[in-house]
């Protein structure tokens, strides 16, 4: 194990008809003029915004509205929205959705505390030094950003899709109703399941030895979304099974089961190229992605693709050829992506084999290289777009 | 899973050496007059308590100190603490040892801030609503206290020993060098293991279905355990065994695997007379206990008891009778304390069946019961020491 800070000061507030309690989560925080972050009708319908909105005017606070983030958040809706942050005065931001919207709300924040370009903190030109205050009303259990300290958003311009990480862009806290994610559509399930599970091997996947309880603490996760993923699926109203998805996808992103140890996120980099350019949801491209990066990666530490298969997936170890316990493991998460619906295959959302510079070019390779439980370069990236097709 | 609010604000400076960091810590948190709690010899011998006060000097805050308190930690210590505190005008409290000594002055903190007896906060009398600024500095990984809202203090009048919870308690910042408990004697680092096994285990043992997650978290933390603990009780000096045990037993305790669930705790309230009669350590009572507890209790959840048994120690499930797996799984808890050096019986520190009246007389039973698991009376309580024997 490595060295580390670890400080999650988020305060999650979980529950059936927690959203009620908004109102006063703000006003203990001081916020008394919210910006109301959201994406598209799916709020309005359901009438989660009128609750949350009620609930603000009980406690005194006024509110102001941006909506229409779309998934793969644009700068765009970023840039208004520290607009509207400054001509209004806003004291505190409250994106209530999935990771799309409390990405775009934490991006807001940082901007509308800086005099230059808030894209300077996801090119890395710049960090953050100050945000405004946040909470969050979460509407689907994927990205984490819940209780993470990172935002992912793409600059339109060149359709560039870029993260940051600061510390200070926890949320203060975050408001988990588990009910609200049993009207998502299965596709929407099954994808935010697999950014989950992807946020989970991002981290198992270190070069980082002895490292046992956070290894014991992921695979943890990773069989409670093998249990309970299938059954979102059938039963999507099971309200029981819908917080147990949600809680995992938290605790896989606020860093408790990653902490010291080194991660790698070069899925994710190949994946936000994959989204950015055919459009599709996040979990789905990683679903495409990560077996292609295992199958390309996994000799470089069979044991642990051994490991990860046997106590993951349940496959028996075999000492004579550990390299088929390691692909017999790969395969599992491949047939498993693919039996919740998702793709597992660049064709099927279109990708060709003659987009791939084009994929190439676009990635944020740092220093000519991604990732670091094998350190990708531009070919080896070609590579895994090419093993996924 | 239940309804719940989970806060845990505590900052974990984890990593060898993070002990020099203490004073900016503490600057950091505004302390500028600190009152250093410790407990023997071992704190003074090792340096620490040295690097300890030369960080605090290099960030130019002042310091007093109080020692000697014991395991088990009486409320005498606690009394003498808060007069220190008024005397001096402490704005800060640095315990630097482990369960004891940090349970210490988390009272000593809620005292000093209080006008009437900080007993009040532990016979449940009156709940604390402020108390002083608190950061750690822990020596053995076993009680958790480092990321928790609990303390547990032993009134020194009649030896009842009784705990507090209160979320205001959790300590602003941990400093976990795991390399500090690598020259703890076999019998803590045992005791200490057994401490943080049975924290999880009273989570683990609930009667709130579907708790998939915070289950499969448990059982990483307790896989964890089965895999570490031998190992440091045979090459004591491997800091990264020591490193997986120290965060394993903040896990297991600042209640993110424990959320949503029913919890049991009879257990602890068991053990706490053991050790106030006994001056047995809390860690080495519990191996005593709990296996005594789970044969009184396993026939309430058979199969809960048969899951644990296979997912932990790995038993094959008895399809046929779920009783032999789950009874096997106890043998199995059983035989690992004993491997580990811990007392499993009471007779091994003494304890006489003649002495279980007085040990039921001091229980602390809320309505007549205790636990929640299984509800357990006078009567209950009393076969429990008797299986124990």
């Amino acid at each position: 194990m490595e060295s580390f800070t670890f400080l999650s000061p988020t305060k999650f507030v979980f529950g059936v008809d927690t959203e009620n309690a908004v109102g006063e989560l703000v006003a203990s925080y001081g916020g008394s003029k919210v910006l109301i972050v959201y994406g598209g009708g799916s709020v309005v319908r359901s009438g989660l915004l009128d609750r949350v909105q009620k609930s603000l005017t009980a406690s005194k606070i006024s509110f102001f509205s941006i909506s229409g983030v779309q998934p793969n958040p644009l700068d765009t809706k970023v840039y208004e929205g520290i607009q509207l942050c400054r001509k209004e005065g806003i004291d505190f931001l409250l994106p209530v959705g999935g990771g799309s919207v409390i990405d775009t709300a934490k991006a807001i924040g940082m901007g509308a505390c800086y005099d230059g370009d808030f894209w300077d903190f996801y090119s890395g030109k710049a960090v953050a030094e100050k945000t405004l205050p946040l909470g969050t009303v979460l509407t689907i259990a994927a990205a984490g950003s819940e209780g993470s300290e990172s935002s992912v958003i793409t600059k339109s311009e060149g359709m560039y899709k870029r993260g940051c990480s600061n510390e200070i862009i926890r949320p203060l806290f975050s408001v988990l109703n588990p009910a609200l994610t049993a009207t998502l559509p299965k596709e929407q399930t099954a994808a935010g399941a697999a950014d989950i599970f992807a946020h989970i091997m991002e981290r198992y996947f270190t070069n980082t030895k002895e490292v046992e309880v956070t290894d014991r603490l992921c695979e943890g996760l990773m069989l409670t979304l093998l249990h309970e993923v299938p059954r979102a699926l059938v039963d999507p109203e099971n309200v029981d099974v819908r917080a147990n998805i949600m809680w995992a996808g938290m605790v896989a992103h606020n860093n408790i089961v990653g902490v010291g140890r080194e991660q790698d996120w070069a899925s994710h980099g190949l994946e936000h190229e994959l989204s950015a350019k055919y459009s599709v949801a996040h979990g789905a491209g990683l679903a495409i992605i990560f077996p292609a990066w295992m199958k390309y990666t996994y000799e470089h530490d069979v044991m642990r693709f051994a490991q990860w298969a046997n106590r993951v997936f349940g496959i028996a170890m075999d000492f004579a050829n550990p390299k088929a316990t390691a692909l017999a493991g790969i395969h599992a998460l491949e047939n498993y992506f693919a039996s919740c619906g998702l793709p597992v295959r660049m064709s099927e959302i279109g990708g060709k084999a003659e987009d791939i510079d084009y994929l190439v070019e676009h990635l944020q390779l740092n220093g000519g290289t991604m990732g670091s439980f094998v350190k990708l370069d531009a070919n080896a990236c070609a590579e895994i777009y090419r093993i996924s097709l």
